[in-house]
């Protein structure tokens, strides 16, 4: 087992199921749904990912052959699933969830393959074949469930100020790992040096602005939670393409710049919007956090592949980092900017369509989905424990108050 | 140092502090008691550990060879007492705790020894020595410790919703990290890497059975917290000693699969038997997770090996796996499996005998544990905060009701 | 990249943002501030200190050559300012942690370099350069911002029960990954080794004589969260120098079952003396957690390096170990304790000076510094969610008291 991979492996491992589990669990009575679904879809989706993403890439003589990189691309295929959960979080029955999950790995796959095969695209840290995918996919599934009547548990789609601080564990994690993420599958060497520390540094930029910004565009100049919590994290999901690539540093702090900005701005007004106009229920804000970052990191891609020269990566690094070799040995930077763009397309298109197919499926009255009444509560799903605690350790309480 | 050894130290390290000692969590009045005492007496256990190893294992000319591999097998040793502990949690003192460890500890190195150097066994991943081992000597313990009168403190033996969020914490740093814990010792190379990957699946198909027995086995269908925190890890236990093997990643799901319902059922069915005729009084349920789970390792784990042929492993991968060399040059694979068979008894006839003994230590009236209206709960032996925060903040309390 | 760095570099990283902001998050109503607020100054702070460190170590033709091991040393940098926060705590605008983040990596920059390269002095785990610097610095800055009114927000300073329990988060993560931080920049292979054994070793012992000195100075014989929250780490601050050096496990035990002492007894007599006659309010206690040990860590190292012979380290190891090369090729190992002794001086003295030039900084009204009554309190920077759970959940809760 190399080594770096196994960290890697575990690093991201982490990032899906504490990362994604706990950053879900700002809801006041939905840690158990956050986690704990979260948990099982992609428990389930990993396999599922094994077999499918096996029988694209690595079946030989009727057996699927794994490794450690074909835990991480499982991992990282779920990931687009648990972005797509953040849209539907709280609506959904365990089910359903499982269902999408089914058909969302498998398009996954399919989309990977035309990327990565056929495009011949790069694309180590997901922008386009996780984050753009994985929200617009999940954007579109949120948008055919649409429940006008949400508003009835509108008091349960706040945080508490614990819940807040669960949530947190999930972003930092998520943060902190996210060089590992980005460089995880890069080719061994200088392009995954350069994939771990541009992703550093665009995510360290990013928390700077998302501050500035969320304190800025609030009234009294309070930070808001909601935006250090996932508008911080935009940083990693826009180098996703261009990090393993000379970005450099300076341009890696560039991009993270600008996605806390636009990130937090589109919290504070994009997703309103999207909700009252185009009837877009995205509970965690995944649009601001996966899609328009994600439509970033693939357009930063594009560019940085297109600017490409061999004076910059060396004559080896250089083909190297582009895998110019075999039938692709003729393709220039411009046209690989090209092939990185019409990615983005391809990526958006398979989301469309395949998150409006099993939307409609979702939408079936089969699989036991919540009442708009009990959305955001535990309780449908989960033996939920009575909160004795207080009767018992709130001394103030006046459980018989004095009879006058 | 070996990088790889190091990244799965720092793994295995964080499942005995924070796995464990979060897993515990779950009782509403026991999180300080949970996770405090958990990090004492592992503290004090993975030195004691490193004696007691170092003069089995690697004592020359007078001094003890430490590297990072001891401590990998220390925090091992500590796991065993991070098990019994799930079955006298809340019921014991830290001083009767540390009295436990020096014991286990002693002869959980006694029994290694017979098994890995006496009995030239297999268990890289602990299903014998760690958990088969742990469990009954836990519950063997509790049992001589049984306290008919436990029902005074029966409000404190359950949950709060934040206890089960926290406990959470715990399930999921165990369950993405086992497949670092059965490969920590693995030889590098294949050993190690099937040894995770076969891991990887049996978890991750543990953890759906978990669920959806969870679900059929309650009334209304709903999901118990105790199962996902617990039952979901089952798979990890159970593929302790044949992970390193080659048992498939399809014979790993199997496994995984049977022992996600095994441990559920016996949450759901036998663990109110075992408490109510033999009087095993096992607050986490230890039985369930860590008794059969392990058990069940060891039978996979004996069958496994008697099932090896120099066909699947190759000639030389075949020697190398179960170490067929210096005067085991000519044991079979069958004797090798009956002699794992053998692992087993040893394992639990340690852990019976020696369970009864450290549990009649424990019941001598001189080591402070406290009363049982007072078991499950912090106030005993920690400095407790009041909650004065629902004071200031719960402002729809009516301290003063107003009078009519 | 080299495997162990990266590792190490994900292990330090999580010290700095889950381990402080964690370890932090003990008072009752600054769990968002300590987080969040560390989040920030730590994202800007490594930026800078990349840029610092970069201009005084890896600076050549006009640009900052930048690999993993920069990214280590940028988050070791933060380190110290995280220390020295946890003395201002819940005192300060976000604004005014900012500000000091700018001077003391820069202070902290200046120091290094003159530790490192000018006295030539060994400080792989930073007793000196993190720990001293950091907590003198703090204190400095907090005894000049001193606050005589700050008793108007005493009910806030305390913690309750959940907050106790994420304060464990982040203190089992710096005690678990310490052996990665003082290992991480070690000359790879033998100091690397010896670096994490001694620490694991020392912070082993230190957990045991916290715990009993803890149970041993309270009324009532019960243990206290806040000693077992910080004064476990103190033996991970106290063999810094030393780690890498021939410590001996023995040595290494021996320095944490002091500095548990230390650091208990710090707690329960020193702070209340320090408050009260030096007018030092150290809201988490840095001096008992860092300031003594980073001393202690210092002395240690110095006596250790003195005491150095060939006859123990071999003739190549000791060369390599102190990097008696080049120019420093004729100094001796008494010698060099004397250096790392004026290492010590020099941190002290960087560190009274900077933070009274900080402090002073600090104290112009300018900054929006929070009222003597708004102190330890989130809501004067925060958007903090009412927790109307309390409302809708506690069933007991006679909102409207059955009238009689």
């Amino acid at each position: 087992m190399v080594p770096y991979l196994c960290t890697a492996f575990q690093d991201v491992h982490v990032m899906i199921f504490v990362g994604f589990g706990f950053l879900m669990m700002f809801l006041k009575r939905y840690g158990f749904g956050a986690v704990g679904f979260n948990f099982l879809f992609a428990a389930f989706g990993i396999q599922w990912a094994l077999l499918m993403q096996g029988w694209f890439h690595s079946f030989k003589s009727g057996k699927i052959l794994i490794g450690v990189e074909n835990l991480i691309n499982a991992d990282f295929c779920v990931g687009s699933v648990c972005i797509a959960f953040g849209a539907i979080l709280g609506k959904t029955s365990p089910i359903q969830l499982l269902v999408m999950t089914l058909f969302q790995v498998t398009l996954f796959a399919v989309n990977e393959y035309i990327l990565l095969n056929l495009l011949h695209v790069k694309d180590a840290g997901g922008s386009m074949t996780i984050h753009t995918f994985g929200a617009y996919f999940g954007l579109t599934v949120t948008r055919i469930l649409y429940r006008p009547n949400l508003e009835q548990s509108k008091d349960k789609q706040g945080s508490v100020y614990h819940s807040d601080l669960f949530a947190m564990i999930g972003t930092l994690y998520l943060w902190m790992y996210w060089p590992s993420f980005n460089s995880a599958i890069s080719e061994h060497g200088d392009a995954q040096h350069r994939a771990a520390i541009n992703t550093y540094c665009s995510l360290a930029a990013c928390v700077l602005t998302t501050m500035a910004f969320s304190s800025m565009l609030q009234k009294k100049g309070k930070l808001d939670m909601v935006h250090i919590q996932n508008a911080t994290l935009a940083g990693g999901v826009a180098v996703g393409t261009s990090a393993e690539m000379m970005l450099t540093p300076y341009g890696s702090l560039i991009v993270g710049f600008i996605c806390g900005i636009v990130s937090t701005v589109g919290y504070v007004y994009l997703m309103p919007f999207l909700e009252s106009r185009l009837h877009i229920q995205d509970t965690c804000g995944i649009h601001n956090l996966h899609g328009m970052p994600g439509l970033i990191g693939g357009i930063v891609g594009a560019i940085t592949a297109a600017a490409a020269t061999e004076d910059v990566y060396g004559k080896e690094g250089f083909i190297k980092a582009f895998d110019f070799t075999g039938k692709y040995q003729t393709r220039t930077p411009s046209v690989q900017g090209g092939f990185q763009a019409a990615g983005i397309v391809v990526s958006l298109l398979m989301a469309f369509t395949g998150g409006a197919l099993v939307g409609a499926i979702l939408k079936l009255p089969v699989w036991g989905d919540p009442a708009a009444e009990n959305c955001f509560e535990d309780d449908v799903y989960w033996e939920v424990p009575e909160d004795e605690e207080s009767d018992v350790y709130h001394m103030h309480n006046p459980d018989k108050p004095a009879s006058p």
